[in-house]
């Protein structure tokens, strides 16, 4: 009996899915090739289908089913168990939630996307304010709808990465800020790297084409994926066989954009990794943003910005720009790329300064979502922890609030997972060194199966049958923790800026 | 009472247009973009989407609204009222198909479609064969569903071209086909235009950086609407402000791509000159695709192959290919793109032996239909067909049946409406001569907003309210004929090629 149910059930979470596979496909388009004029009719079309899909995956026919099937757990496969219990998981998540918020959500994620947009181009927050008000306004009715312990925020938080709260991430933070200041101020006080040789004109299809191999190289697999461009990188997927990522290219940048698409590959390897067989089901999933974005961590700082890759890939980058690179080493390369500079923008920021911007960014959302600031607040509130965190003045709110697309998008709780995120990542390559001593030999050959195949096993595989914390404790034998990334940072930058006595395990240097 | 059934019928209706919207996003990208591996998964969602928006339309809640609009249609204002009509019309066919075979359709079409690229690509017929003969078959089952007087083909042809009948198309093609193919051989014994100049390398940007100046010119409106590159040209619309075009670039070819876009312009500027009243409803539609095709046809061939067009264009032609096309003519480029020569492909042909292509699909069409033919028959009759009608030999399925993407949607009643389409456009334009004995002096100076605004006014913003043969009837002040379609290819082709004392209206010609 429970066989002939739990098929009916994976057919209608595979509807499910399919309709949400269909809302992905239209916010891609919406971000990489929809005229400026359809924003109003896609934020229809996307309200229609979001609704429809919670109202389907919430339907008592599904309940019921999901039901039925936990009752019967013993008849199940390992797999399917697993299956039915997440599903469990997210529809007692999704039925808190009426259709009517779930619509209006989504109609207003569409309304904030454009005038952040707008606000964005012409730096004035005003044009977002509204907007941004309203964000707040049903993400904080969102909290309430899906209940939580202590802050209304952890109930956002639990979307992205399920199991963690508020007051734990205001401890580490609160441990680790004081520790990347402390470095960030000890490589201000050193020599910069000689970064001129960078102030040249990089032709845009160069760029696009050296980003094209170095994807391909990864394993990205472009039958199964395509790369476009859009205001803001970001990696999405239809089917296991479509997961597509965007980058943006800057003429005036070498290597924004390739680091972009690294960072994306990260994430869409991760994605194009999953089991063939959890495919059309919530198994073929990450767990957390947190361990996603451990991948795209890995790949673009650690990888993508280590001596080995640049020794392996700088000759076909100077065939790319005959006569601009000529005299350039690989060790200067390393060093421009791991520059060390407080500065506005967070997605163009260093390892050591990034979760700074990350902090800054949770204060605000806690604060915001606790109900502790107005909206009109945050621009002044941002500009004065820019000052604090890295000493920087905020010339305009394009360059400050507005930088982001995360509010716009209704996602708060979101960058949180970009710190854990770097940690995670720090601590998986420890012990990928540990099991593969060549592992930057390798690297140096442009050779990546070994750390691929690493990560295949010990994390894309999984899916979604373990949480975040699980899968690191699997794959390195440890809880997560903060000390492998301080030993990765006080490592790297030791050597870079040639700092003695850097001891980041300590909160007194 | 009715007025607040109204506006949630109206809501439900849009609910459902928003899903169709997404499934045209979902082929659009399919088409354009979407990863070669991507497929099995694609047409998964789209059988999902389908059969959702068939479930959604066909509710016994929708069903109910309408009948009970339609029992109070006096308290409706007339466009209320044509709307309630028109969904009621599309109702009572779509309740006639049962949701499984709605998906499965949908599903097939999506393999079919992969079938069929792949065969096109290797030129190999029996690679599609299995796909065309289950699609023929769910067709056959689908007239059986619809109903139908005489010919099951009928059933089908009403989905396209509303009110048509198989037997009048028959009789219509019965009649024109021998005059056609007399006037095509008498253009064969004339002097053929000199087209060696055309025998050169065209740039491809170029190419389409002049396409997309002419749809600027012709008024496509790029903020609500794009241009991609396809196999196959077409034009879609996920809202008013959302209708795309796509076209191919041959670089050995210096027109068939821009004539592409004038095509696939011509269906954009209708969709683009719907009501905004209308959006987001049935009206906004055409109420046929001959009424469609008219568009394109008038854009493309009354106009593009215009000796005023060229006149116009060929300066800021000659721009874009320096010293490729100095000591040409605006006359040598008019003769060029109306050589009248029977070829093996349907989009390039001329507009004299076009309407031959239609009427061999036609016929196969309906003998496969009605089961007189097998599928693997096609190629033989294809080949016999084309012999018998345009003189021509097929070397390989490439070029001849498995050159169009038609039948692999699953579109068979289709074909016939391309036809009506050029019959269509003549009689409109001729009403247009009278009406704006100016109208090749706007032409010549690159004008097009007269002939846009006499379409807007007569036939877009008309939207479904009538019928295809009302449009023309109310237009042009007589019912639809072929006579002005012979008027023109006469006037044309007379002056073109010097010949005399042609008579298209009698049948002895």
């Amino acid at each position: 009996m429970s066989n002939s149910v739990f098929n009916r059930f994976k057919d209608r979470l595979g509807e499910v899915i399919d309709v949400q596979a269909a809302i992905a496909v239209l916010h891609w388009d919406e971000e990489v090739y929809m005229p400026s004029k359809a924003g109003e009719g896609r934020g229809r079309q996307l309200a229609t289908l979001s609704a429809l899909a919670h109202r389907m995956f919430t339907s008592p026919d599904m309940g019921g089913m999901v039901e039925e099937l936990l009752g019967h757990a013993d008849s199940l496969d390992p797999d399917q168990r697993k299956l039915v219990e997440e599903t469990w998981y997210d529809y007692q998540r999704a039925v808190r939630l009426p259709d009517t918020f779930v619509e209006r959500f989504a109609e207003e994620c569409s309304r904030s996307y454009h005038a952040w947009v707008t606000a964005r181009k012409e730096s004035n927050f005003s044009l977002f304010q509204p907007c941004l008000e309203t964000m707040v306004e049903l993400l904080r009715e969102k909290a309430e709808y899906l209940g939580y312990e202590g802050s209304p925020y952890n109930a956002l938080l639990e979307e992205f990465e399920r199991g963690m709260r508020m007051e734990e991430l205001s401890t580490l933070f609160f441990s680790l800020a004081p520790r990347l200041i402390a470095l960030a101020r000890r490589i201000s006080a050193a020599d910069p790297p000689d970064t001129r040789w960078l102030d040249q004109s990089w032709d845009e299809q160069s760029q696009w084409n050296f980003s094209l191999n170095v994807l391909t190289d990864m394993g990205y697999d472009f039958e199964a994926g395509r790369q476009d461009r859009s205001v803001h990188p970001f990696t999405t997927n239809f089917d296991l066989y479509d997961v597509r990522i965007t980058t943006r290219i800057d003429p005036r940048d070498l290597f924004s954009g390739l680091m972009g698409s690294i960072h994306e590959g990260g994430h869409a390897l991760y994605e194009q990794g999953f089991l063939e067989k959890d495919r059309r089901t919530l198994l073929a999933q990450a767990p957390s943003l947190g361990i996603h974005e451990s991948q795209s961590r890995f790949w673009e700082n650690i990888i993508g910005r280590s001596l080995p890759f640049w020794q392996h890939y700088l000759p076909e980058l100077k065939k790319q720009y005959p006569g601009q690179l000529d005299s350039i080493t690989p060790e200067q390369v390393h060093r421009a790329i791991n520059r060390v500079r407080p500065s506005l923008i967070r997605v163009e920021a260093d390892e050591c300064t990034y979760n700074l911007h990350i902090m800054l960014r949770f204060e605000i959302e806690v604060a915001l979502i606790e109900g502790a600031i107005y909206v009109e607040d945050v621009p002044a509130l941002w500009n004065a922890k820019m000052k604090q965190y890295l000493g920087v003045d905020v010339p305009e709110d394009r360059l400050g609030c507005l930088q982001d697309i995360h509010w716009a998008h209704g996602a708060m709780g979101y960058f949180p997972t970009y710190a854990l995120g770097n940690l995670y990542a720090a601590q998986l390559h420890e012990k990928m060194l540990q099991d593969m001593p060549e592992f930057w030999n390798h690297i140096e050959q442009g050779d990546f199966s070994p750390a691929r195949q690493w990560l295949r096993g010990q994390v894309h595989q999984v899916g979604r049958r373990q949480t975040a914390s699980a899968i690191i404790e699997a794959a390195t034998g440890a809880k997560p923790s903060a000390e492998p990334f301080l030993r990765y940072l006080c490592g790297k930058y030791s050597a870079l800026y040639g700092l003695k006595n850097v001891d980041m395990m300590s909160s007194k240097d």
